[in-house]
């Protein structure tokens, strides 16, 4: 076995079909958990504590910060969002893959404590085929599908940061990518130290 | 497109199904070639020269070897065996993988050139089953295949020298992480360049 699975981390535009993407490795990797986040806003009607988010307040989020107890974290508005360490930190060592979904800003907090991470970002071919698959979804107006294409540009400039970069311009194909950075990664040498020394053990 | 095609270096014991693996491997991937040895050595019968190498003399091999033309080279017995840099160079930057098949000191020198080479070790999972497949071979008396064992464990200490290190237990399984691994790499950031700055020109 891998010394600990993989924490996963993809960013891309909204609109770059990172969703769809995540939610097809993990039927190809059935160890994959998504990292559940803390968040100090209200539960939505349906919403469970420990299932979609850990609940919690001001007060207890704030202390948790300053006991460095998140990978990331940001404050939206008045709310405060981050991924607790504690639960990432436990599946990685029972040999799960974790995945985080979340944008540039977070990712780069993950790096920063956590570069053994595999950073990956989707990213829609062109301009017009992202402005295509806003419009598609008859959810934003104008204004917002402007601001999302004008974000996605200056977003480009951070994928030097990442590791991967997936061109999500057909998306079988762009599965098939994200399937191999996975089972790549669960080869590397730097992954295996525990699996090297079981095998030079059986050559005794 | 890729900035230049992946060199691609597969090493491993005697038995481990190397040859296998590649050769699956270029079905998988038609733009990977293998790359042509030069040697001093006289062609055998059917040996075609610029196919199954490219052969000379020594005096040549020397004056090449003085010009840093190879990617790496040996002597064995009295004879040089080498990979001319040329071909290779030409065609990684014509966008082809090139496979080479070598064992690591071979492997140790091309890093040393070329370290954006992408460096696997295949290694059967235990010395019972090494064992198992060469003595199946019938090809080798017993005590070759003791050298060949001992030579295996003691090769083990350099797998950390690689990037990736795959233990083919099931053949099939062991072809799947090999393309996987060169998938992956098609899609690191750093080989991607090119593909990112067209990326960016299309969100003008």
């Amino acid at each position: 076995m891998i010394d600990s699975g993989l924490l996963i981390v993809v960013s891309g535009p909204s609109g770059a079909g990172k969703g769809t993407i995540c939610d097809a490795l993990r039927e190809h990797f059935p160890n994959i958990h998504y990292s559940i986040s803390m968040t100090t806003r209200q539960p939505r009607p349906g919403e469970e504590d420990g299932v979609n988010y850990y609940f919690t307040d001001n007060g207890r989020f704030e202390e948790l910060l300053k006991e460095d107890a998140f990978l990331e974290h940001a404050k939206v508005y008045d709310h405060y969002y981050g991924t607790p360490k504690e639960y990432v930190y436990q599946m990685l060592r029972q040999g799960n893959h974790v995945m985080l979904e979340i944008d540039i800003q977070g990712a780069m907090q993950v790096k920063e404590k956590y570069p053994q991470g595999v950073f990956i970002y989707i990213v829609p071919p062109s301009k017009a085929v992202l402005e295509e698959r806003l419009r598609g979804r008859h959810t934003d107006s104008d204004e917002v599908i402007a601001a999302r294409l004008a974000k996605a540009r200056n977003e480009l400039e951070w994928i030097d940061k990442y590791d991967y970069v997936i061109v999500n311009d057909d998306l079988g194909e762009a599965i098939q990518k994200a399937a191999a950075v996975l089972k790549a990664e669960e080869c590397r040498v730097m992954r295996n130290a525990n699996c090297i020394e079981e095998t030079k053990q059986a050559y005794q």
